[in-house]
């Protein structure tokens, strides 16, 4: 399998989270796609993924599987351990629910705010860009960040018990917010503990290293 | 079960389809919420869901999923029949990208218009409104359109040859269209012929007067 990304990404650590996760990095061949050249907004990266997002899974056979939420649902019904979305129909609920709550109220909204109200990837890549709603979205993760902090209060991980999906797609979020320099308000304690936590996790703190590492495609 | 939902909105649809795909109806009870009134944004139904959106499922102990897509996934895993969102690896991941990726440049952007470039739910509803993202977002739909429609010449259904969840949320962006007046681009036949045949789908024609049969919820 190859993957589609750039190391710095926050929506290609997600991947790269969920495959260390789950001990699949030497079946992966990274593949750089250079985000400052715009080179996910070119016509040969568009016919792989619409969207004209990383990261993208594309597997032996040339089937291209896009959007974080799919390649970690592939990987994770291909391979059985550790579970990162769900063991029962309840566990998959929640862990969906809080996945894409994480995008909408956090890291979507951070990613808005980086391509719309600070200089992004640059004028020749954001060639569209709507400042006031960036900021609008800069706001909207602050409150994120401050729902988040109050299920941590009552939980270990986002969606429970158990590390998920949901856990690596908050941890995108904060590592998006780190590099804008959003800071984290002040009361998120609960947040900080956490997010101190799932950095010491290896699939967190060694993902940027990882393909340096898979020198030898499965 | 409960969920709450409004019988005329285009995300409540996809979980009204889905229940009625796999004949779930009677399990459930229908809560009518007042979109018009903004009953979906007071801090009681806040409480049940952060984001402040329809649908959200609520189990009979008291736990609440809400997103379409993680509520889909709840009753797909509790029964088997048909299923909405995939059986193998292959097709969950194809099946959750074309879902999310029908939101992304399809059903979402038409919300984003709705409440942004139009008067949406009305003043007391639409606290904040940027009308030119709004205008930019509808635009993305159509766009979207095309894309979908270059799909649909390739293959029957949205995410392969089989009805899944994907076809789902592409009828919704289309009820979306439809309630706004959005015009389907003239060239797009096969997104066309498609969705006239998803009309007829007992699913999706039946969906609004659902909730007046399911007077003996389960």
């Amino acid at each position: 399998m190859k993957i589609y990304d750039a190391a710095i990404g926050p929506y290609p650590a997600r991947v790269r989270i969920a495959l260390a996760e789950k001990t699949m990095q030497s079946r992966v061949e990274f593949v750089p796609i250079d985000l400052q050249k715009g080179e996910h907004k070119t016509p040969e990266f568009l016919a792989k993924n619409y969207s004209g997002t990383l990261p993208v899974l594309e597997l032996d056979d040339g089937t291209l599987i896009a959007e974080c939420t799919a390649i970690t649902q592939y990987l994770d019904t291909l391979d059985s351990a550790p579970v990162l979305t769900g063991k029962t129909p309840l566990e998959q609920g929640l862990i969906h629910m809080m996945n894409k709550r994480a995008e909408l109220e956090l890291l979507d909204a951070i990613s808005i705010y980086f391509h719309h109200a600070t200089p992004g990837l640059g004028p020749h890549v954001e060639l569209y860009q709507n400042a006031e709603w960036g900021m609008y979205q800069r706001d909207k993760a602050l409150r994120g960040m401050r729902y988040f902090d109050g299920i941590l209060r009552g939980q270990p991980f986002v969606a429970g018990d158990s590390f998920s999906m949901a856990d690596i797609t908050v941890i995108a979020g904060m590592i998006f917010a780190g590099l804008l320099h959003v800071p984290v308000p002040a009361e998120c304690d609960a947040l900080v503990a956490w997010h101190a936590k799932m950095q010491e996790r290896p699939s967190v703190k060694n993902r940027m290293t990882m393909s340096e590492k898979a020198t030898t495609p499965a």
